[in-house]
C-alpha cells in the first residue's frame, strides 16, 4: 500500500526561492499529492508550471485556497497582510496556514488585525535559508537541507496544527526550532536583518564615489563574498526593514557607535584596542565556522 | 640550451601566504633558480623548506639577502621599515627589492626615511590577492592567477627595476597594472580597508552580545560569506589601519554617514529612499559580478 502524503492539496501563494523550493523539497519526499501556485507574476507562475514545481496555478489566491489543506503564503512581509485579508473566508475548514516572513512581530501584529485575535490554525514560521536570488527559476530541492527553520508559535496555536508545520519542515532537511516571537526577531535582526544594511550601504557607498569605476574593478575576492548579500531583492528587503524596524534600528545603532570606537582607535593610534577588537572577532568567527 | 630563469636567486622575507604563493608559482614556471627564505617565525619557515617552498632559510635577514638579485619583503606593514634598515648595506650591488603591502604611502615614507631618497632599486607593489589563512601552508602556486597586480613606481624608480617585477608577476599569472601611490591607497581603503573593518566590527558588536552563542547559532549563509574577511590576521590588519590612517579614516565617515541615512529613512519609514538605496546597490553589484 503506498504511503499516505502528508499533504494532500498545498496551496503555495509566491512561488519563488523559498516558495518553490518548498514545493519541490516535498514533491521529492511524495510528501505531497497536489501542488498549487499563486501569486501575481504570471510569466513566474508558468514558469513554476513548466518546471514541475506546481501542478497548477490560479492569480487569484481567493481560488487557489479552495481544498487546500496546507497554506504557505511566501510573499514579501508587506504582502502578507492583503493576501491574508483576502484568503481567509475561503480556506477550508481544516486547513493550516503559515508563512516565511523573515521577521515574524509584524505577521503576528497582521494576523490579529485581520482576525480581532491569532487563529489557532495558523503557524508562524521562517527558514533560515536563501540565495540572493529571486523568483521560481533559482529554487531547488535541497534549500533547505542542514538550515534551521524557526516556528513561532503562540498560546493560541493549535498543537496538531504546529506539528503539520515541523513535519513539513523537517521532510525538506531542515532542523525545526521553536522561538518566542520576539527572540526571534532580534536574532534576526543581528545575524541578518543589520548585514544586509551594511553590505548594501558599502555597495552603495562606493557607487556614489567619482571612481566608481576604477574602484569596482579592483575589487577582490574578499569584497565579492562581503557584498553578495546586496544582490538581495530590494522590495522584500524594504518589507524586512520597516516590519523589524524598532530591533534593527538598535542593531544599527549598536554597530554604528562600535564602528566609531573602532574608528577613534585608528584615529588615536591606540594599538591596543584595535588588535583587542581585531583578535576578538577573529575568535567568535573561527569558532562559529570550521572552514 | 635551457632558458635561463628571470630570477636566479629570490630572497622572501616574509614566507606566508603571499611570500609562499609567489615563490610556489615562481618556481612552478621554473623562473627562479634558488629561493632563499627568511622571517622571524622558524617553525614557519622549516615549513617552507619541507614543502619546497624555499631551498633554504636564514632567519637573519641580513644573510638572507646575500648575493639575491631579487628580495621580495612580504612582512606585515608595520614590520617593513626595521627589516629594509637592516638589510640595506647587505644588498647586492644589482639587487631589485619589492613589497606586497596592502598600503603604498607608509612605504614610500618608510624608505624615504631609511634613504633619505628613493633609492631607484626599489619598486612598490600589491598584489591584490589572499584569503583569510596565515602562514606558509596556506600557500598555493595559483593564488595570483588572473589576480591584479598593482606595482606604484615613483619618478625616481629604474625602468629595468620596474620592467623586472612587472614580469615577475606577469609570470604568476596576474594582470600588472600601474597607479599612483595615493590613487592606489584610497582605492584600496574603498574596496579592502573599509570592509574589513566592517566585518571585524559586526562580529565583535555580536560577539559582546548577552546572547551570543544563541546568536551566532542562527548565523547563515549569507553571514559566513559576510564575515569570512573577519578571520583574517589582525597584527596585519592593524598594520594596515596605521599605514593607511587617513584615507581609511575617511572611507568609514562616509560609510557612517551613509549608513546613519538609511537609519533615518528606515525610522521615518522613507519607502523612496530605502528602495532606491537597495535598487542603486543591487544594480551596482549586479554588473560587477555576474555571477
Amino acid at each position: 500500500m503506498a504511503k499516505q502524503p502528508l499533504i494532500q492539496r498545498l496551496c503555495v501563494i509566491g512561488v519563488g526561492l523559498i516558495g518553490g523550493s518548498l514545493a519541490r523539497a516535498l514533491r521529492e519526499q511524495g510528501a505531497v499529492a497536489e501542488v498549487i501556485g499563486s501569486g501575481r507574476n504570471e510569466r513566474n507562475l508558468r514558469a513554476a508550471v513548466r518546471l514541475g514545481v506546481v501542478d497548477r496555478y490560479d492569480t487569484d489566491p481567493t481560488r487557489a485556497v479552495a481544498g487546500a489543506d496546507v497554506v504557505v503564503i511566501a510573499v514579501p512581509l508587506g504582502a502578507i497582510e492583503p493576501v491574508l485579508r483576502a484568503i481567509v473566508p475561503h480556506l477550508a475548514p481544516e486547513a493550516v496556514v503559515t508563512d516565511v516572513g523573515s521577521a515574524k512581530g509584524s505577521v503576528v501584529a497582521d494576523v490579529e488585525r485581520i482576525y480581532g485575535r491569532i487563529p489557532p490554525y495558523f503557524v508562524p514560521g521562517h527558514p533560515i535559508a536563501g540565495t540572493e536570488q529571486s523568483g521560481v527559476e533559482a529554487s531547488f530541492a535541497t534549500l533547505f537541507q542542514k538550515r534551521r527553520v524557526i516556528l513561532t508559535p503562540l498560546a493560541e496555536t493549535d498543537a496538531a496544527a504546529h506539528r503539520l508545520i515541523r513535519k513539513m519542515w523537517e521532510l525538506t532537511g531542515a532542523e525545526v526550532v521553536d522561538m518566542g516571537v520576539r527572540h526571534h526577531d532580534a536574532v534576526l535582526a543581528a545575524t541578518s536583518h543589520l548585514p544586509h544594511m551594511l553590505a548594501y550601504t558599502l555597495v552603495d557607498t562606493l557607487a556614489q564615489m567619482d571612481d566608481r569605476a576604477e574602484i569596482f574593478r579592483y575589487a577582490a575576492g574578499g569584497f565579492r563574498d562581503f557584498t553578495r548579500i546586496a544582490s538581495s531583492d530590494p522590495r522584500m528587503w524594504h518589507d524586512i526593514c520597516v516590519a523589524n524596524r524598532e530591533q534593527l534600528l538598535e542593531m544599527i545603532a549598536l554597530f554604528a557607535a562600535d564602528l566609531e570606537r573602532l574608528a577613534a582607535a585608528i584615529r588615536h593610534d591606540e594599538r591596543d584596542a584595535i588588535l583587542t577588537l581585531f583578535q576578538r572577532a577573529k575568535r567568535a568567527r573561527d569558532n562559529l565556522y570550521l572552514d
